[in-house]
């Protein structure tokens, strides 16, 4: 194992480890499917680099109490993670594997997965709503407020939601445009990364000029991430993706891959990762391994 | 037509008219089927029962300024409607008709109801972040907090989708119990009339103990209203109902009327919203309209 990915694997368990405390945790027997249910598809080994990029971006802004960060790195991920319950629904993308495991409502049924879903994007705001009641600092509250906000707008129906639906009807179409395409990765996955990045730097006090740039920061690591998956789905590697290659071109669904071709995809995503690390480098503060992580993105391969 | 019904349409209207103002006006053609699938089934005639309670609550406790209370109002209506989209999905109730028209997925289809409800729940949150960011007065701003807090938990797992997840699994029993049917109804239905109650009181600036209160009168008003609907799946005019009376039957369901027989049944829930009442008139404030809508829950017909 390289140095990278050591350091990677010490980030990814300080995250799990995170994630775990702000779950909640229950006896009570009624509740418990629902609960069982979120709990199955939110610890399923995902990449987790959402709430990890806020709170990089926390630390890189001089954040350093790093409570005030923790409620909204679960409730990102839980908004992730609920979205690709409702995603591998049969009526959606009809998946029956995520991460090599049996997708939710596979694992349990439709029902309890459309709930586990609702829990999830609910237990969200909830964690929210619990760091915000028990905040005495009215300059902290503010923070969350506009974190809270932030969180809300990205994840909505003028962002994540509305990025699926686009999907969705794109799926249905003959003929998708390049602008089509571009809003639905915008929408549909730039958006949690930007909220992540952006949260990360508001919650640490950054002034509004900086957190435009990690507003452009995410546009162009969020586009890159995307088309990422339109190109491993094309040539990746099976095994480590957890999942099979091809199911877009066998879906006959219009791609960045499709639209541009292989090489030219290649070329725009590793010059989005540029355009992001440049503007990056001219941010007051460092934080060597959030660079290295956006950069990683460009080489993943799953 | 007589007073009664007057000044319950006048209030209607009152309040259809800041669920319209609050709803999202959109351009964007790519965010629209979604956003026209959420409002199909917002605006589909529903009693909006719990926000004229927190408006109504509000006033009792002296609030003067309703622009405070409106985003509220709205969030909580949006979360029942998601909730009754997600509810009559094939999945789980498999309804066609709600309120005499098609359901979202019927209307439309499977993916873009869920999508609609998802869009609801979230759009909810981002309603109180709205509100959040643009308050200025410290203790206005506490006030929005603690009732962003009990929106999300009477909302969630520990709220009203617990008790939804509780209701399927009940579904599937020979045998449920009065103690599981009392939870369902109390997370299922009372869950959200107690947070319209409270939510109300809060911003209004009740002191705790008069919040207490008023989470006892949700809660006994919530199970009364549930009574009255096993009543009238049981007992109800199809035509007023805008829906056919006998699913409980039909689908072996146990309900306060199967467990308690129909007499017991109607029994239980007078003395419930007696006791409601008694509740209320130790409150210092005076809410005629209020108090007149709770007991008219006994006899609703619809």
């Amino acid at each position: 194992m390289n140095p990278i990915d050591t350091e990677l694997k010490l980030h990814v368990e300080e995250v799990e480890q995170i994630l775990k405390e702000m779950f909640p945790s229950i006896e009570e027997t009624y509740y418990k499917r629902v609960v069982d249910a979120m709990a199955y598809s939110y610890f399923s080994g995902g990449k987790r680099l959402r709430p990890m990029m806020m709170l990089e971006s926390f630390r890189l802004f001089g954040g350093k109490n790093i409570e005030v960060v923790k409620p909204f790195m679960a409730a990102l991920e839980m908004i992730h993670t609920y979205s690709l319950i409702h995603d591998d629904l049969p009526a959606m993308d009809n998946d029956d594997y995520r991460r090599g495991r049996l997708t939710n409502h596979k694992q349990f049924d439709e029902a309890t997965a459309i709930l586990a879903g609702d829990g999830l994007l609910n237990y969200a705001f909830q964690l929210v709503s619990f760091s915000m009641v028990s905040e005495k600092d009215p300059m902290m509250l503010k923070r969350k407020a506009d974190s809270f906000y932030a969180l809300a707008d990205y994840a909505g129906v003028f962002g994540m939601i509305g990025g699926q639906m686009a999907d969705i009807e794109a799926e249905k179409k003959e003929l998708v445009t390049k602008d089509e395409l571009l809003f639905i990765h915008e929408n549909k996955t730039a958006a949690l990364i930007k909220a992540a990045l952006i949260i990360g730097a508001i919650l640490a006090g950054a002034d509004e000029d900086e957190v435009i740039k990690m507003v452009r920061i995410g546009e162009n690591v969020g586009l890159a991430f995307q088309i990422q998956d339109d190109i491993l789905d094309c040539i990746g590697d099976e095994a480590l993706l957890g999942k099979p290659i091809g199911s877009d071109a066998r879906n006959q669904k219009t791609t960045y891959v499709t639209l541009e071709g292989l090489e030219k995809a290649k070329k725009d995503q590793e010059q989005l990762s540029r355009d992001a690390i440049e503007l990056f480098d001219t941010l007051p503060g460092q934080n060597d391994f959030l660079k290295n992580l956006i950069l990683s993105l460009v080489e993943r391969k799953y």
